[in-house]
């Protein structure tokens, strides 16, 4: 076999067989098809697609080319949640306690922030002592023991991915629909947990900027869970406004620890109910809205959250302490009306700007800073209302806050924002 | 600038600005721009093309990035031809020697075969002492001296066009016409000819398939020729046969020498007729169909040819003699009709098995075997005519013969074929 034949045929919209997917693969893994023979391809694939098929055996050889965690010695049906990235995301940080307060084990591995999104495993480490690095026994026995546990992801798994995405990052080929589910899904498999939860987000803060886009993925994705033996779930949300309220480490976790104690904002806790209801009903646990809205605001979660960080090495003390940004700025509307729009994008790099994010990967964080909306999509607001404060290390200058200002959108029209827009199973 | 954003450009049907493309070639050629990018970039341009401005830039920037033959010390109007490869194909042995024997200088740099095509360096090098190796004063002096000079091309010119052709070759975006255009015409402009010949071949022994392709190839080089102050003439000639009736090294060197002494069939002789007028109208020359036919058959061409052999160190007294092959072998047809159809794909390579051409880069070439038509498409057969002698170091088995008779065909209707299909200037 020759890659520069396989690359042509995808090129020419032929369909790779297995065998062809394999090689290729492996190959890549093991240094005899270059960078640069990969790239072309990706490029072919970004014109000319990929079938369901090969989309599953490029997973698979994918899930091959690393580590499986064999997660069998957990008793129940393990639950997985993944989102494709958004900005103010702290989902995970209420969902697996919320879950896992159901006694249904959840064993989950995150990933960092970059650019205008932000990461799971970030905002754990901006808790006081906690660790996300883990070994794998480590990992199975605090399962066992608590239901829970989110760590990085280890190095072995899916080789193939870390070399390929590094590889996409650079050519141009990062926003190919069969690449995206093959990277995520494989990830999620290699992982090991039985059942998955897709959070597939939309909209200017998102990988997917369309409906269109994100239900392709999404449907993509659930069809290679269902094929393989992961029963997949997915959900459409909107991410043209951050999650919530909070953008930034610190604030995130606050925002977490508000919400898990019936101080959230209605809509981001009512949210957060419905993604726990699939995510147990993937598991088999069949709970009333009621049952889990009770153990969101009165403590189950929380209680669970604390055993997390008490054993992954976390201060519970220091958790409940406001962020040390140095300044605080309050940003005031100067017009009467409805917030129309807040671009998550927007916001995503503002907060990114302020230390929160990462605009390349070697960047160091300040967990401390960031942005607090009060007001959200869809909210009245009035001529000198506080609609959002900034945390920062340094005074904003004028340019600045004009800029901020410029991306709060205020309408005579109230809009009314959906957090879920489809759910696909 | 960033590479990626470059290729995604591209990717999304943008046009590149002149600096741009001038960041990205040059950026290639000193490393700091990696293959893996620049073959994403290629397969970019596959599916989306370049404009004709862009392939001009990238054309000078190829130019640029190595050394430029400077032929004005030559009095005259230097002219140049220039094939997109062929099998067969002897043009340049009998075209370059009758041009210049009008006093017009042909100061020609050519290149090596591959696969089923041939290359003018390996038949000049199967005459016995020939040097392809001359320093660019001895070229030059030499042209001064003949008019007259056809040389290896030397590895200081267009070093991005190196680089890019090999990495073109193992990626599947060889065959994308903005990129063969400049491939060919930024060798070319580097070697310096004020007018340029180009023969773009078209059939199944040629890199286009169909005259459409062909069209658009000769029409991006004659502009591109044409934008940059070089005049430049394209021919779309006939590729799905063997151009005349040897192919092999040392049996082409001998056919050439027929068609100089009056022996060649004549649809070729006429064929190099038509282009020697198109060559030497570009220099200024204005010589009849009569005075042009005169030059090749009446020694003129032959004397030329002997005085460049001797001048690059060939052996007039071995350039005679008949190949050294160990065998022939003669193929008789077993039915009366007319040749309808001699692949050139299949006949080249045919002769690359028998060691006429490469099959890699590194192969060696056996300059002695080949093959030699006696019968070509339209001539008429009846059962028992020797239609072909296949030169062998080898006795060929049954399996041989039969494919190779296989690729002869024979039907009742008569076909014409047309050696130059279009003109384009």
């Amino acid at each position: 076999m020759r890659a520069v034949d396989l690359i042509q045929k995808k090129r020419d919209g032929g369909e790779l067989s297995t065998a062809e997917i394999e090689w290729l693969i492996s190959g890549y893994v093991d240094g005899s098809v270059p960078d640069y023979q990969m790239s072309a391809f990706a490029m072919a694939v970004y014109f000319k697609g990929m079938s369901m098929r090969e989309v599953r055996d490029l997973t698979m050889c994918m899930v091959k080319s690393g580590d499986e965690i064999d997660l069998s010695s957990i008793p129940g049906i393990k639950t997985d949640k993944h989102s494709t990235g958004g900005v103010g995301d702290k989902v995970t940080l209420i969902l697996a306690p919320l879950v896992a307060s159901f006694d249904v084990p959840v064993a989950k591995m995150s990933g960092r922030g970059l650019g205008h999104t932000g990461g799971t495993l970030d905002k754990l480490e901006s808790i006081k002592g906690f660790q996300i690095e883990r070994t794998e026994e480590e990992f199975i026995n605090q399962v066992k023991a608590i239901n829970l546990s989110v760590i990085g992801q280890s190095d072995k798994l899916v080789k193939a991915d870390k070399l390929l995405y590094a590889l996409r990052d650079v050519t141009a080929t990062v926003d190919i629909i069969p690449l995206i589910a093959s990277s995520v899904m494989s990830k999620k498999i290699a992982a090991g947990a039985d059942k998955i939860l897709l959070d597939v987000t939309v909209g200017d803060g998102a990988f997917m900027k369309t409906v269109e886009e994100a239900r392709e993925l999404a449907k993509t994705m659930v069809a290679l869970g269902n094929e393989v033996g992961r029963q997949t779930v997915a959900v459409i949300t909107d991410m043209s406004q951050p999650l919530g309220c909070a953008i930034g480490n610190r604030l995130e976790v606050l925002e977490a620890l508000d919400i898990m104690q019936g101080k959230g904002r209605s809509d981001v806790t009512q949210f957060i109910c419905d993604l726990a209801k699939i995510m147990l009903d993937l598991a088999g646990v069949k709970a009333s809205d009621e049952v889990i809205y009770d153990h969101l605001v009165n403590g189950a979660a929380l209680n669970k959250f604390h055993e997390m960080v008490l054993a992954q090495g976390g201060d519970l003390d220091d958790l409940y302490r406001p962020s040390r940004a140095t300044y605080t700025t309050d940003i005031v509307a100067d017009e009467d009306g409805y917030i129309e729009a807040l671009s998550a994008l927007e916001f995503g790099l503002f907060a990114m700007r302020l230390g929160a994010g990462r605009s390349v990967k070697t960047d160091k964080l300040n967990y401390e800073t960031g942005i607090v909306f009060h007001k959200k999509v869809g909210d009245v607001v009035k001529i000198g209302d506080n609609v959002a404060t900034i945390y920062s290390d340094k005074i904003l200058d004028e340019k600045e806050v004009t800029e901020f200002k410029k991306n709060v959108k205020i309408n005579r029209e109230k809009s009314v924002p959906q957090e879920i827009i489809e759910i696909i199973s």
